[in-house]
């Protein structure tokens, strides 16, 4: 071994004293967010909601048949478009006939881990938004379950689909089995990312600034909201936004939307919504329930704001932001890839 | 060997005598069919508009963006669907903020092979279609070449990608270069099916069914518009629909379409209109320039009827339509899977 004349070892010395902190630091980030945060799971398959084969087949063909509604013109991935990570870079959707959505599109990659569906928690889970969705004048147009089952009877490829889904049961074609099919295929479109190799023990699948930013993410208080409760760095509970502050003099929201209250009547529901999932999130702008916001780093800026009273420096926002990259995953290929649909014409007006 | 007794012998003789004819007429329906039609080329560049895997990418990533349209709802893909090989399954499709199209949706796959573009060919080829089509007040709803850069601008990712595509242009990017990006992304856009197959020598790459109905299909006269001029099966010339009878009376169709004339003002083109390929036809119900017809059996039927004045039987009809089927081929990749778009939210009005 060589030896090294006594002011190089000083030297080196300095520099293995820090680095060896450094790793201890990085040891006590690591087990901290195991303790917070939770990986995906490989589906969200329930024992009410199992998922088979079958109806994750029968549901991928109908999440993207745009034959379900009134004009034949708008599937789930209309809104849900794969090439957005299953959202559409609008501030709110149009629905059937130019009908205004009143909410943001929030991607359905990873929903199956939300405690409750939309922005206000109204659906109970994926099942019941799809199947509310099927009649929603806005979503579908379809005035009620006989006239979307007529329109799929007409469609010779779907029986069998259904039959084979849902052996079970003499009449298959149902709004309920619409909406367990389709749920069954949303279970499945979970996102694996950098972060949960990092959760699994691997440091380096997150890039420096990504942890510096995950320590951000924690000390500035993000983690109160947007922790491991359902798996989705958010969607585990309700919130108010804009605890500290009304959230309209940040994100410049016109109108001001009441959020939950609407719902429950509950006063203590003003400006309450569900937590958003951040999994995928530099992959879905706008932001917020009324999309009021364009780029990441000034939600992030505005989040700090209205809800801790912290002013972001620019840098730190930027650090956040490189944590919150390492949530993305990569578009599951069932996804990616459009289904060949069952042939058939909607029969045309002549 | 075991010998065989003698009235054995003389059945299998039997079999043999009409195997060795009908070999011989399969020869023949081969060397027939290579004479009318040609097999698709892998792809459908020129020497004016050149496919570079640049522009591909950029193309393809342009086909799916909404965020090209007036209100960043409707794409290419939108009408274009790869679930429905390139069509929507509509007799008519609906545009931007809810502007009937006048005509049924021709899918985009394979469509370099043909002649012209359009059911009348008032677009020369697909990049001055994409042209058109990109300040459309129906497809588009863009007022001009300055909003749809304008919201292209606003999307840092696309910069580079236009850079990448045309290098040597100071600005590239402009309705011209959009326009060359899409369309050599569908100058790929090809579908080989087992039909090429059975044009390259393969005589069991079509069914039994689908050769007699390949020989009906010469018998009956179809092959004088749906031939190899193009390689499309059809997209080669120009035709009057209602050659023997007016079409309307097979079709229901209503309005009744004067086709071509309104283009040129030239009374002979009176309900003339761009020979259809029958490419993926099996795939891309309904059927004509209205999608007055829902499935292809029915189609086949008014065609022998109007065209050829002839009245085909119900298994003639079967037969044509197998070898229709064989012209079915697999979805390409790079257009059934939807590319991730680069990120950017279109503003939020507040």
């Amino acid at each position: 071994m060589v030896k090294l004349p006594l002011y190089i070892a000083v030297i080196a010395a300095a520099f293995t004293i820090p680095r060896m902190a450094a790793a201890a630091e990085e040891d006590a980030l690591l087990k901290q967010a195991q303790e917070i945060f939770q990986p995906l799971p490989k589906d969200m398959a329930t024992a009410e909601f199992p998922i088979t084969r079958e109806r994750v087949e029968l549901g991928r063909s109908l999440f993207f048949d745009p034959r379900l509604t009134i004009d034949a013109n708008m599937s789930c991935s209309s809104c849900h478009q794969p090439a957005f990570y299953g959202t559409d870079a609008l501030a709110k959707p149009t629905g059937v006939r130019q009908r205004p959505h009143p909410r943001h599109v929030p991607t359905n990659l990873n929903a199956g881990t939300s405690f409750v569906i939309h922005w206000r928690g109204d659906r109970t889970n994926l099942e019941d938004q799809v199947f509310q969705a099927l009649t929603s004048p806005i979503t579908s147009g379809q005035p009620d379950e006989k006239a979307v089952i007529d329109r799929l009877s007409g469609i010779p490829g779907y029986a069998p689909l259904f039959k084979a889904a849902f052996p079970d049961e003499p009449q298959p074609m149902t709004l309920r089995n619409i909406a367990k099919a389709i749920g069954a295929y949303e279970r499945r479109l979970v996102t694996p990312s950098p972060f949960d190799a990092y959760l699994a023990g691997n440091r380096e699948a997150l890039l420096p600034a990504a942890r510096t930013g995950l320590e951000k993410f924690i000390s500035t208080g993000c983690v109160a909201c947007h922790n491991g409760v359902g798996v989705g760095v958010g969607g585990g509970m309700y919130q108010k936004f804009g605890v500290v502050e009304d959230y309209w003099k940040a994100t410049g929201s016109n109108p001001i939307d009441k959020g939950r209250i609407d719902v429950t009547k509950d006063p203590a529901d003003l400006y309450v919504f569900r937590v958003a999932s951040l999994r995928n999130v530099a992959m879905t702008p706008p932001y917020f329930h009324d999309g009021s916001v364009a780029t990441l780093p000034e939600a992030v800026k505005v989040m700090a704001r209205v809800q801790l009273g912290v002013t972001l420096s620019d840098a730190d926002t930027r650090d956040i932001v490189a944590f919150l990259e390492s949530l993305t995953g990569e578009l599951p290929a069932n996804f990616a890839t459009a289904p060949v649909l069952p042939s058939g014409a909607v029969a045309p007006v002549k």
